[in-house]
């Protein structure tokens, strides 16, 4: 079993509640890594049995620390319509709520479609170095990242980047054909921006992180094992609180997922 | 009282659920102006006497119509923490949820701040027409909106614009003092995306909605009754739905909010 399937899985209670565990393989400084929180949440949806259709838009709140451990979620389908689903999603430990969500699932068909935003021109992932993630959290290893721009900061640089832009082709590793699972939590592997931008090490941590899927099911299973190329930004620091905007693309150039987060930083 | 006071007004029941009403002034085809549901779902944890802070992230998902009339409103603040606060808020009407949210309130501080967006070059809003509504539903009444560019499209431009873009002045008509109410709503006034590309008339409509604001209610209230400068564009159309990314600025250029939401479309 794959470490991100073993890592978001979910045992169904009599109580219709849901019991997962942390793995220490996503392993973050303290808790598990929040992309694979926002999976694990994702995926109480996308395993419940009157789940209708794909995910749309998916918003995770970190509301609390999660202990390495069991936790509990509770997803419930609060509206089904004909053609889209809204779920709240709650995850607690003991008496406190650690992590809210809320996700729009819909059965996707054909339109008109059109992509405004530009896929970044870069390099091949084959051409590029991977990263070494060195003394990084646990989670890092669980990813192939090749940055074409806007790495974690490796204290060589003292002044202040002029932005804070990462670029890089990621994918599992070990390679995992690319579903809602591991797209979700991609969405949320871009380094604190505040990081990248000042370039050195700060207090940081995602508060709240809303993906929204361009792919259903059958476009991402094209994908394969492919890498994806991300790019993430910010537009504004302040008030210990900066925002985060993110893209992901498939190989050749299909907008997979866009993502946004508010990020607590201090200092 | 202003009409957007009235709109978004809520009364505090016996058993802490609130009862708010629809206000015809901020009618929109079907139901209510989607800014003012948003500004209503924020308005019952920003008078909850529990509150902490000032919201810094709100998602707000349109699980269905809200017909004209009561609806009530439960919200808990599920977790509250030393400078954060999480709420999770759900609108019904008989047994049906018709809009759930999830607010994360916050105790703001001064940190090392910087703004990477840069603020659009657009002449002032006094030397601008204001869109005469028309026909248009009426909540876009309650808005003096000037459009610099990307306004309703009025049938002259039968083929495709190059991009989604809208920028445009706004204020509340009557003038009222930008809070966190009027923000909100706002985030939600620009037209959906798909119109202004095509461009004509398609069906659509806003299924989630996620603000994240950058200023304090103190930095808000300042701006007094000034017209703040909005800029909304898509990066992606497809399979029926489109995203739209939006910044929300001061008139002397500081960055107020930026909002995404995951728009519903047919054709």
């Amino acid at each position: 079993m794959h470490p991100l399937d073993r890592a978001t899985r979910l045992v169904r209670n009599a109580d219709r509640s849901l019991t997962g565990r942390t793995d220490p393989a996503y392993a973050n400084m303290v808790g598990p890594f929040g992309g694979v929180t926002a999976a694990t949440m994702l995926n109480a949806a996308l395993t419940h049995p009157e789940r209708l259709g794909d995910p749309v838009a998916l918003t995770v709140n970190y509301a609390g620390p999660l202990a390495d451990g069991e936790f509990r979620i509770d997803a419930a389908p609060v509206r089904t319509n004909r053609s889209t689903q809204h779920w709240t999603i709650t995850a607690s430990q003991g008496d406190g709520v650690t992590t809210t969500a809320t996700a729009v699932f819909a059965l996707r068909r054909e339109t008109w479609s059109s992509t405004e935003t530009g896929f970044p021109q870069v390099p091949p992932a084959a051409s590029l170095q991977r990263m070494q993630a060195g003394a990084l959290a646990e989670w890092t290893k669980r990813y192939d990242m090749r940055f074409v721009r806007g790495g974690w900061p490796d204290g060589t640089k003292p002044d202040q980047e002029p932005d804070s832009v990462s670029t890089l082709w990621i994918r599992d590793d070990p390679p995992r054909p690319l579903d809602f699972l591991s797209l979700a939590a991609i969405c949320d592997s871009f380094f604190p921006r505040v990081m990248i931008r000042r370039p050195r090490w700060v207090p940081a941590g995602t508060v709240s992180l809303t993906s929204y899927f361009h792919a259903d099911a059958k476009r991402l299973a094209a994908e394969g094992e492919r890498p994806v190329l991300g790019t993430a930004r910010a537009s504004h620091f302040g008030l210990g609180y900066h925002d985060q905007s993110a893209e992901i693309w498939s190989e050749d150039g299909a907008l997979l997922a866009t993502s946004h987060q508010i990020v607590y930083y201090k200092e």
